[in-house]
């Protein structure tokens, strides 16, 4: 269960303390040219100490490409890659190895597996994704050269700070944002405040995500379990700290007209295009040629800088110290692997379309 | 694509109106004794005149189980099954051969495949779930021989009608209501007047569904892609009409701080329990034995009883009358394909987890 | 694992005296006109009295298409079928429900579900693979109209007679051959007499089908695990009674030299031939344009018309009187089941390799 | 398509000539106590230089395990490891860049993918095995820890020196054999001869390697695609230069009588035991507790020590000059392959059934 995808597909593997974590990209279709630096890139992105705001960790998450490129075309076999743990601390979670944290993920995984990496968050630490960007990196390459596909995540709010509704984003501006506000200015400036805030009372803060996806042709996604909304919804439900997530009119549906939200078409257009674009982009799990929107919201990470109550493994009270270094939030660094995913399903949905378009041989 | 599910999974098929639609459940343990009378009852509670408020139409859906029960008891074998359509109007749907409605699947199925059944929604028709009913009936039934796990969704808003927070849900209530509303009262009234207004103005309406897990061991799910709430998230969001989804404290996660949401255990309890349940019951994408809780967003539906501007194949502009029969509100009805799905993901997720449980072996 | 196939997928369900069989064929390319007529004709093919030979059952067969095609034309969704289950003569069964047979699956059913449907073989029984037949039908019209692909399967040996080495085989002649031999004279008499004569003995004999797929683009097959020839061995393994299987120069490659059996290339030839085909058209799991070419060996029945000892379910002696009606040799019906599975596979394998060719696009 | 097993997964990746060769292995159950030298040991076995009548090249095969196994046991998450390629010498291969080898996979890959990796057999090569034995010696170890499975293969064949029928093997001595047999004298001295000959001669020569399953519960195994068979023959005939494969008495099944072959059951044991074993230990695709045994075919290397005709990429004859380090039988190297498939086959399977068996839990 360690495999995204049905055709472009991320096997990934690593705890966070371990000595590397990696995976395998399957189903990479041959002859596309991959920029390698350009993956070096987006996995620096989501790094913790990549946002001014982030955490003091520094770890250079080197991606090493094993196999799949040759003279920097894909061959169509899989692409192995690692990525080398460098920063371990092993004597910053000594007292993990004991306790179990509050809303983290140390008590389920004793429950399922009978025991843990204690070394840090182990399977289910934010690091795993850095796997995903990989991938995504990979993915977004080969749908840039195939397709008029392009895929932007910004962070859309912060706490309380959220973009104005109508806020035209600056795609150029996202990365140039310590939070990835898509707009400079005043909504920038309240989000790093939150984060701020947030920081200095030892505590931490949610946020959410947006994505744009345009240049999608009419006729991506599969019916029932294959739906685009489902394959997206899926890949960013996988994400952790991910409680939400919904697209086009979204969670205002349920106070919604029928009148009101129908997206009427412009006749005498072609191919043929709707007048307003609540549906978000997909009708009956298929995309409409219109932009796909979704947004996501993301829960404060439940890691302070404070001390917090905690139980040990027989279940005593204990107190968990909150030394480490934290970041008081992980949206802005989120917003790379919303990015990921959502290229990897894309490309996923393309091909997965092509394997049933054999009438165009005829 | 038209398959649901890991171990226990549907393959289902089937147009609207075509001469039946049906399935295929595999994954199915042994040794289970199966009521195909409560089979039979939920299919019939998701009919369209199932409802008071629903559409004049009354397709009988009558269930036929052809393999994999034998005298009562499940084989381990796939459970075949078939529901005839008998409700054909196909001269209800002439105009639909030429005409894309809009906010449905017409046009992109048609941009897909190249061609459509243009008898009703074909395969995006929501007539599509009864197959999904049968199989979350069996999930069910399952689910209660083999675990304390517990499934109940019920209707938390139409339109502006919303259940107050707060409300306790009488589960037993559920199926009283024509609305499924899990209290009688002013907020099931309410939610009637909301559809009864949209019907009277020709327009319809949406709404939310919330659901409750309960009896849920510690340990279900699975990292990363098979993460708890990624299952139920893509379960869900397969479901026509569905435009969000969220868990635990949900979309409100942006705003919270993670000192407010922390779910602090309550030491000295075994199985160890939380004070607050913020989570939802999942932690790191693994049940926390606490109850999961969910709730989903549903579009109102594009086809209503009034004209509607549309297109036709050509592009050019039409009218779309509105002469059919249709429901003001399918949130009613969808209340229990909510709870089908969530049946049988709850049981995938079942079998997963033994499947890696090997160490008991020993 | 009721399902065969990646792309292009068969979900069958059904016990051999239960209700019906069936199944739901999924991955259908759509646009594509099928010939329901030519379905029902193979279906018939495979019947227990569809060979002057065989037993003297008869079941009618009657495949009832119920989605997934309209107006002649493949919609893109899912076909389901089912075919019911007319010939129940459960008295003749009655003995097996407190008997294991020889050789059968009784035992191992009940060893692994902890009950059997102990009327007929359940869903062991080789009438099961009616299901496989209506989806290669549907596979051979689709490669027909999409490719130059052509399957023929054919009995090549029964007992000790044996289509003597070089034979070129009629296919014209197959299906009027009630052996399903492939050349009048010699040969299809001594497979007539080999059945003949297990028949006049209350005994049943074993055999051989081969099968020869023509007009194979290069390119088919997937490396590792997708190998042509892992899937094409897969699904003719799935077949009941099959004992091995063997491609190209098969287990004679055991005995061979390299300098014997290397297929040397044919310089200026386009697309590129080799001048021998030892190989049997695959190379590293890939298609190289030559014929594919491979052999099934088929046991004989273990069901046979004299008298067995068995045992019953306690483990206490007891004898299988031999008074069903049963088929002396299974290899003339299994000839359609091979080309069945050849056909979906081979559909599955062109679909696999459309999916990768993302190339083509730009 | 780079990945095998439905539960237990191994996904591998690498070309024979880049950076590394590796893989994910997904499905491994928690709290089992890994050897990793074993594992060391079990790759040692498979180099090139491991037997003395195989090739000079040595290659380290340094296995190295990055995640999955903390403090020497299993956490349940998946275990990613590489393997270095180290033996780099293109100079060898460079006339291959513009040559297709007769019988390799050459052409087929660029027929595939409109490219290919010219520097060895990049994705054919039999170096990809390597990852499969890393994945079977972890599937053995807890194949041996929860269960009594039990898996052997040896030599059984090379070139016109097959193994005596009837010799029972000595599974101490096949490691210690060079050529892998598993009895020392006159066999195993005719293997060496036909190796030695071919060698003299810069001929290659086939063989066959048979494999015994002991200790299998009755049970393990899916009807349909899931037939044990079919699991076990896909695993095999997925390895390279493998034509065919045989269980039970396999192709000799074609001309035997139903009476010679039927396993009787011999009364009153528990478990049911049968006096013979011609069905292979397998049943309607289900174990039946016998053993389980199989026999498959390697044909010999097409790359040989001597001049060969080839084509270069526009067809023009060419020739391939044999100065490479080739093995002239590929046999003794493949029984580790054949084990490790084995294993991986035979876990998966124990993990499917475990996933069915829910009546348990009641």
């Amino acid at each position: 269960m360690n495999r995204f995808g049905n055709i472009f597909t991320l096997t990934s593997f690593g705890e966070s303390h371990g000595p590397a974590l990696g995976g395998v990209i399957d189903g990479v279709p041959s002859g596309f040219v991959i920029d390698t630096e350009r993956i070096q890139q987006e996995a620096d992105r989501r790094r913790p100490g990549s946002t001014r705001l982030g955490t003091g960790r520094r770890e250079p998450d080197r991606v090493e490409l094993l196999s799949g490129i040759h003279e920097r075309v894909t061959l169509g076999s899989p692409i192995g890659f690692i990525i080398r743990n460098t920063d371990h601390h092993p004597a910053d979670y000594t007292e993990m190895q004991r306790l179990y944290r509050p809303s983290h993920a140390d008590y389920t995984y004793e429950a399922k597996y009978g025991l843990r990496d204690w070394r840090g968050g182990g399977r289910s630490s934010a690091r795993e994704t850095t796997s995903r960007i990989v991938a995504g990196a990979v993915a977004r390459q080969i749908l840039e050269a195939a397709s008029d596909i392009r895929i932007y995540a910004y962070t859309s709010a912060i706490g309380r700070a959220t973009l104005p509704e109508g806020t035209e984003p600056d795609y150029t501006y996202i990365y140039k944002s310590s939070v990835r506000c898509p707009v400079s200015g005043a909504a920038e400036q309240s989000m790093i405040s939150e984060i701020e805030e947030a920081r200095r009372q030892g505590d931490s803060v949610g946020g959410a995500v947006s994505c744009i996806i345009s240049g999608v042709p009419a006729g991506l996604g599969e019916p029932l379990a294959g739906k685009l909304q489902a394959m997206l919804g899926a890949a960013i439900l996988s994400i952790p700290a991910v409680k939400g997530w919904e697209y086009g009119m979204g969670m205002h549906a349920a106070r919604a007209r029928g009148s009101e939200v129908a997206d009427l078409f412009e006749p005498e257009t072609t191919p043929l295009r709707t007048l307003t674009n609540h549906s978000g982009g997909i009708q009956g799990g298929i995309s409409n040629g219109a932009d796909i929107y979704f947004r996501v919201a993301f829960k404060p990470a439940p890691t302070m800088m404070r001390d917090l109550p905690a139980v040990d493994r027989d279940g005593h009270a204990a107190t968990l110290h909150g030394k480490g270094r934290h970041d008081p939030c992980v949206v802005p660094r989120a917003v790379s692997v919303v990015e990921a995913m959502t290229c990897m399903t894309m490309l996923d949905a393309l091909l997965l379309h092509r394997a049933g378009q054999l009438r165009e041989l005829r």
